[in-house]
């Protein structure tokens, strides 16, 4: 038996991917007090908000994509024993490609 | 005699599933801060809200799915000794569909 | 002399029924900290808001109509020795149906 | 010399009528944290506030009217030593018709 | 050398116009925590605010009006003496015409 | 090498003019609590605000404007050694033309 | 390897621009309790935010501009050993010509 989540409205069910808090050859301490973004794979995309006609707005973001999004953004679920978590749209901050 | 509610606007009626906090061989601790959601079978589905020409904007759940939402989301009432929760739709999170 | 309340906007004219905090058999005991709703029936209900170009959105609930709503909601008032409460439609969460 | 009042916007002049806080008989206590409207007369109305395209929206009530209004709304004014209020229309909650 | 000003937006420009707090035979006290207006005249009226399509929304108060206005509302300005005070229309409460 | 300045939508670059504080013959004491503007030139115009369909809402100031705005509104820069600021229009009271 | 970042909606990536805090000759003192901001080259540029029916609203700053944003604004990430921003358009205060 397998669990899917289907996402309401514009939000979006994320895999978080854990960063190494220490790079290479050394600790990255905290320059400033900026919040510093986490990293994460797109599961699965919502069908989007309505807009004020009650048309969906489309998404920005698909299925696989890696993100970015603030580190207390969204709420926790665990399926299957993986820590998933749902997020709206709005709180992401930049897709991530890498070449 | 029997009850039955039908929701106003975009709410819907919720009756929680109780969800273990111990799972099978152990204890499960929280790890982060962020808020965990609770499941629930959708009991009602209210009209929908109106957009601003007074026009409904479409549910996007229906009776019998299973929701996520925020745990501290919604009025609790305790209809025939149910503990039932009234939420709007903005709070629910996910559709859970198990296959 | 009688008085008639003609509540404005969106407001509906609410009479609380009161519940019996204590079932038959035993003392119910708050088992959650969610806001636990009121019961009461709509006595006179306001003409409705008007959307951007002026017109009236329709209310959808009508004068007899048994509704659940927060239980500090609203304002009270004192005609002819009965309480009442004005509320806002939007305040009303549910419309409770007996069959 | 008279003054009179022309109220802006979706505003009135309100007369409050002073309510007897002690009825026949005993001494009327609060028996919830609730908020207690007051009673007034409609000295003179506003013209409305504009719609977003400039245009007039019309007002539920006219001089004459005799309103609810929460306890601590508006903006109190002394005329010709009669103490009156300016009250925007949304802060009144019913009219009081007496028949 | 004469100074003019031209307010931005919605605003007007009001010289207040000092109330007697004591009036004859007596000193007034008050007597409620209610917030009491003050009184002044226009000097000057801004063009408007604009709409959401950009088109100015005509003012509902001209130059020379005696207006009423919450007493801590507006920003001051001494110009060659005589304090003045910007406000937007917003926060005029009613015009005073005397007969 | 020079420096250009183009602020973003409906910003304004305005160089303040210090007032003095002390008037001849005497000190300025503050009168009220109310809050005292400050003068200064604009420098340079943002292109405007867009509304609601993406077409941009023409400024109501130019440059070479002298203006009136709230004391501590905006953000402070250093441009080759002069105190600027960027500020919204909308922060902007009056303009102040001298004849 | 390299790392792309595409900003979603109306964010932008920035590469701040360390200044220094001493000029020459002398210390830079704060003078004013007034906001400082920072200056950074824009590396990426978002698609724009969507207005009510769903089209992109036009972005006002391109790849390569230099602009001025607030010193708090906006969310820190680490690419390649490189310090960057998260800022929406909205955070930019101005565009910086260097003639």
């Amino acid at each position: 038996m397998s669990v899917n989540l289907k996402p309401l409205g514009s939000r979006v069910v994320v895999e978080p991917i854990e960063q190494e808090e220490v790079t290479a050859g050394g600790i990255v301490l905290p320059e400033t007090a900026k919040e510093k973004p986490q990293k994460g794979v797109i599961l699965s995309v919502g069908p989007g908000d309505r807009d004020e006609d009650g048309k969906r707005i489309p998404m920005d973001v698909k299925e696989g994509d890696t993100v970015l999004f603030a580190k207390y953004a969204g709420t926790e679920i665990k399926v299957e024993g993986k820590k998933l978590l749902i997020l709206r749209e709005s709180d992401l901050l930049a897709i991530v490609e890498t070449k």
